[in-house]
């Protein structure tokens, strides 16, 4: 399907502060950019750089007073996402060297932690290794795990939202991360558009590596949906902000959209 | 200045053919890519990766029949490009280990022929070791080698140009480079769009890198003109071809368009 | 000075398990590997790739029954650490792309709690900005948190160790890396070895990028000390773990050894 | 085999000379370090880079006077080299991304003349695309082309090698790859050592890219034979050169050894 999605950012910023943004999806597998626009206002100097992930960075200095930043990309997507029940797990020792970084734990996935994998033993008790375990995680947390706004922050953990059995998306996803990563099933976390989305936000899901092949699932949806533009994915949120700043600023609004119908004005 | 760039190319194709292509400037050093476009008709599947330099490149397999690729985009460019009279030569010793790559002979840039050093020796006699010697291959090449369309072909080195005195952009720079290296300058090759080249066309020129930094050299150019948009860089044109072809298609037309308005539709 | 410095690691192996090793230091900044050798026993296929730091790392399969590995490396290192009082903080927007990596949160680093950024401002309350605020942080950790081994686990954090106020190195570093990034002072964990730590084992400390430059610090040392090898560095100790092992298997024994005196038999 | 190989370079050295040298291998496909030696006399700073093909790569300022480099490595290697008659050519649709770099031409590997793809047409009459047209192309080269020191230097190519129809080992890899490149086979160039090579030296041979999987090609040879130690490789000499020096310095005296067992002291 062909979609336009895009957001729009507001800021009161009360003093030049340094910002680091991931706001532009790139080309990739699953996803086509046909067009796009990233849009400053007023205009200030950006330089961009690709991370370690390939993701696409944004550097700029908000600059003091009203800031906002708009970016919109027409994309053609996959109506579908794979899905394989019964492919078997990848044993580490067959494991690609690039996807080994993404057993290890990281800062919002404690993959570590005995509290976590003795959760998704319970969880895959009877399961056969690989996709089927992936997706009984990820039913166990869209039915175990309640869906609520404001009730988690920037330095909530996998192992805090299990504790807590209340999220967001975000929440989701690393709880998701974690549980697969005590499996020795390599995951990571992506951050981008889904259509459809309700109430539609940036969303973020995980990806994980069965069999080969980088599946996705999305702990927030009752059933597989496809129709998703990639902006970044990293091993959790702390790689995949879409935007980090460091001094005094306020955002005050933040639309976005996504369409199916790619005659919405660039 | 704010400008919109693009091109058209337009091909009858005999028969399903690979081809690879470099037509998605980045944002980077100098310019910022607000928007852009990038389009075929009929619209087939694309991949998107990027090369060893960090440039993209956009795989797909043109259909049997007609083709159409049409790209655009508004970009911010710098009014001038910067240069700096007496710049002293950075030293083997003193380059960064990325740039000593940029020293080495390549296809079209055999720095290391005799004829190459001796013409470059010439050329440079009595000129300050650095960003000097670069001007003055840079001049040497816009006084001395004849700008004729259809004179060279796609295996043209810069001997070969040296040789023939006569070529065109893509010649002009594959002497700069080549001259440039057998001094222990490092050079590279860029292409892209120029405002007011004339006749329009897609462009190439070099950039060589002097006390810390990669200056812009265009030998075509009688003086510096800025308000370029690099869309790929690379040792030489082997690198950076805006299209390879793995079959049997022919460009019927090419058009290729740099306004400084930005109004154009995209 | 030049060292000789190895380990050896003999284990049970209850059964076949992967394993991830991080044992052949680099050639780099500081350090020049004059020979190294790396053996096991009884000999078995191994692979070797880098990581996204840069990092050598090894996967083989130990085999089931006694397995031993022993690395040693000759080493050219410095006798003395660079040190610079008083130079001031690089600030944010002044950054190297690849630095700010560095400054984000990660595993056993949660620079984003609250209480790590309150506890980093009373450390270096008066402090200027920069090479003294992290000297601040390293002498405040070596006076303040206590030095015992079995205090802690791998699943510690460096919020962890400022609560307890007891950890090994890896905790000092830790801690250290996680009060710098709070204060915008981009922090790696480095593994290696130094000459004459008491007791001798395999080291961990830290980086930071300041002025330019990555300094190092050690909390655990009273003093600046020179004379180490770098192994191996990334974010935290869940990126440069020395061994990562995925199954069934006992260490016995684990002997290091750094010697000034290169005569020792390769 | 466990082979024990390294080499002595002796120089007088007429000024202070900035080198780039390829001189350690690294443990890869086929190959495992044991344990090396990288020793200078008199001993000199040396940092060392990775470059674009992951290859070592040493800098190092050779001192006025006399200066010798002696490098060694114990290195398990593979007794056989993989061969697969009928395998067939990976068409270019289906290339990975970072194999399409070896389709290109580059300084010593002309593909895109005609009398290279004229001749490699004649050489692969009637045989099957893919595996068995890389064997003919070496299998021409070792019939065809005489081996004789001397007959080529630094500048001469694949193009000049086929009108020559004499040359080194260096001479025909660069004709084999020019060959196969220009029928689509991705080609490059590998430089180390070979068991039993005579005359000893350092030795270069290419590989092609077939079915998935870069297969060993050595047209200096009557059939395929292992225990190779890969040192670098790259596009062509250019990239692999173990030896690059900017100034006036003359090499004495250059031996090689490769020896079947390993108890050679180090």
């Amino acid at each position: 399907m062909k979609l336009t999605a895009g957001c729009e950012l507001q800021f009161d910023v009360q003093d030049d502060t340094p910002l680091m943004l991931m706001l532009r999806p790139r080309s990739g597998a699953g996803q086509w950019i046909i067009s796009e626009t990233y849009e400053m206002e007023p205009e200030v100097p950006v330089t961009e750089f690709t991370d370690l992930y390939g993701n696409l960075c944004q550097r700029l200095i908000a600059p003091t007073g009203k800031f906002r930043i708009r970016t919109q990309a027409v994309v053609q997507t996959d109506d579908l996402i794979a899905t394989d029940p019964g492919a078997p797990l990848t044993i580490v020792q067959d494991l690609p060297d690039d996807v080994l970084h993404f057993l290890l734990p990281s800062r919002y996935c404690p993959s570590d932690y005995l509290v976590i994998s003795n959760e998704a033993a319970r969880i895959v008790a009877g399961v056969a290794p690989g996709y089927d375990q992936a997706e009984a995680i990820r039913a166990w947390i869209n039915t175990n795990i309640r869906y609520e706004y404001g009730t988690s922050d920037s330095t909530t953990s996998g192992a805090d939202t299990l504790y807590n059995k209340v999220g967001v998306c975000r929440d989701f996803t690393h709880l998701g991360i974690s549980l697969c990563r005590s499996l020795s099933i390599p995951a990571r976390m992506v951050v981008g558009y889904l259509h459809e989305l309700k109430p539609m936000d940036l969303h973020a899901w995980f990806e994980a590596y069965i069999n080969g092949i980088w599946y996705t699932f999305d702990a927030t949806q009752t059933e597989p949906k496809g129709n998703r533009i990639t902006v970044a994915y990293g091993r959790d949120a702390a790689d995949v902000a879409f935007m980090t700043q460091f001094g005094p600023m306020t955002m005050n609004t933040m639309e976005v959209w996504v369409d199916a119908d790619e005659t919405v004005a660039t």
